[in-house]
């Protein structure tokens, strides 16, 4: 059983007539609506140590990626980020890694004016003569003007498939790091702080507004989250490999770790987003008054497939899945 | 360091002007106001095995329990549930497991009209080769009318002190099933009612709105969260230990068990509130409509100090304090 397949089979009730929810489970926002000009996405993201970070990566670092992941997801769905709450569960932790760890949050916060607002704090209990591992649960509130919230639901066939950034990254650090691949050192830095210090794309998902037909947030691989669009819209598309934007550290890799990293690799906390393609200057445009670099990367189609193209235009072998929070969930007792 | 004073310290920043966010840490809920008619109240929970419900209770009643505790800061906020969001940290869990843990959220949201409207799985590393423990995260929204929510900082000198319900029996529960105290077996069962299924009271929360002076929920033991009211509300109370309503299973145990268990025990999730003594009728037809018992306790006094009287008011010696989630935590390195 999939994290997916969870989620559909327990928990994704449908919603109520005359809810507030006007949109729930199923994107990286939930959107409420109380009557205002706005409505509120909101994301909730729980990041465990071990499994989402190394236990002793910096608390700053830490406290940084915990906010952005879930200011990504507001970014995903075109929202301004308001506020977020915090609950902590700590095992043994010291003064200096609380002000560290406060300090990676408070930057964050203060770039994107996102307002602590509340939490709850909790000791973990030990395990086995163990400390239980970390966990920090963030839930984050952004507001987007009414019917302007970007989904996973919008895209058109013939519609520009775009990417910002650049992607892969964050996965080749953690291959480096883990000893999977070998990273000369001067690499190895800058492809870290994609790792541990991912910048959410909020400016340029609050640009999108009313310009892009669909958006996610790359946090579990291209291929993956590109999927989910897919299956939410409807339809297909068709991916240039060329055209993928890589850095200049993950070019120096052989293909097969480029593909790896690249399409089924996750944390890029990139924006992956769907355009007409008669607004492809009003993209760019976009992409240039929030600073944010953005590429053509394919195209949606009716049939209802995902190919990754050669340079030649033929398909590519990609056997990648998204990464699975819950891969390794065995769903027999 | 006291949870309290970690939140202080690390975690309580001035709200910035123009923020969405009219109240921050501090209370039961914060409150936001996107310039509806009405406003939110947003509260965090955070549940671990081992610390906030035995490993091995039942699914169902663990699952009630995570949005109960929500739903009850809502009430204290005197807000409607709207909405939460569920995170989850799971070790290897059966489907079995799930269903019924689901089984009992769904109960409290049709109850509730609560929507499950977004989330977040993963799976818990193992630890020393044992189940790191299962973390449930809550996120839960309210909704209340402009000025009209309770708050901690309002109770007036010579207001009413009030409580809903009978109070210590969760604790008294907790002492049970952990061999402190024997209990009949009668008892037993239904005072484990108590630890495990807690009624938020949303139909009295809602229904003191304009009439309550401040109103908390009694989460860490009725001392504990009364000196919160009076902090914030920078007056003191006495307490007419007599008054404080027990259940027929709590009287038939010793003075000192009681004291414990009704003064300083967790888990009660009754309202504790303020309000003007010009206003009793209404607080009991207020009661009455909602179906809730309520009794006064005592009163707001100007001398900030907190007194528990008996029969004969005279002042007794109530070492108690609260349930504090984090009175383990060493500070020193």
């Amino acid at each position: 059983m999939t994290e997916f397949d969870l989620i559909a089979r327990f928990f994704d009730r449908p919603i109520p007539a005359g809810s507030a929810v006007a949109q729930g489970i199923g994107d990286d926002c939930a959107l409420l609506d109380f009557g205002a000009a706005s409505q509120l996405a909101v994301t909730t993201d729980m990041l465990v140590a071990g499994r989402h970070f190394f236990p002793d990566a910096a608390a700053d670092a830490i406290g940084h990626k915990a906010l952005a992941v879930n200011l990504s997801d507001l970014a995903a769905a075109g929202a301004q980020p308001r506020c977020y709450f915090l609950a902590l569960g700590l095992p043994a932790a010291d003064e200096k890694w609380l002000a560290a760890f406060s300090s990676g949050l408070s930057a964050l916060e203060n770039e994107f004016g996102c307002v602590l607002a509340g939490g709850d704090t909790n000791r973990m209990p030990r395990i086995a003569g163990a400390d239980a591992p970390l966990v920090i649960c963030i839930a984050a509130v952004g507001e987007v003007a009414r019917g302007q919230a970007l989904t996973r639901a919008g895209a058109h066939v013939g519609d520009d498939l775009w990417v910002s950034g650049s992607l892969g990254d964050a996965a080749l650090a953690l291959e480096a790091l883990t000893g999977r691949t070998t990273v000369g050192e001067a690499d190895a830095s800058s492809i870290r702080l994609r790792l541990e210090r991912p910048a959410p794309r909020v400016a340029l998902g609050v640009a999108l507004g009313g310009l892009a037909t669909s958006c996610i947030d790359i946090s579990d691989g291209l291929i993956g989250d590109l999927r989910h669009v897919l299956t939410r819209s409807k339809v297909g598309a068709e991916l240039r490999w060329a055209a993928i934007p890589r850095s200049a550290a993950m070019l120096r890799h052989s293909d097969d770790t480029q593909l790896r990293c690249v399409l089924a690799g996750g944390d890029d906390y990139e924006l992956l987003f769907t355009a007409s393609s008669a607004h492809r200057a009003a993209v760019e445009a976009a992409a240039e008054r929030t600073r944010t670099p953005v590429t053509r990367v394919g195209v949606i189609t009716e049939d209802r497939d995902l190919a990754v193209l050669d340079e030649n235009g033929n398909p590519m072998d990609t056997p990648f899945k998204a990464y699975d929070h819950f891969g390794t969930y065995d769903s027999t007792p």
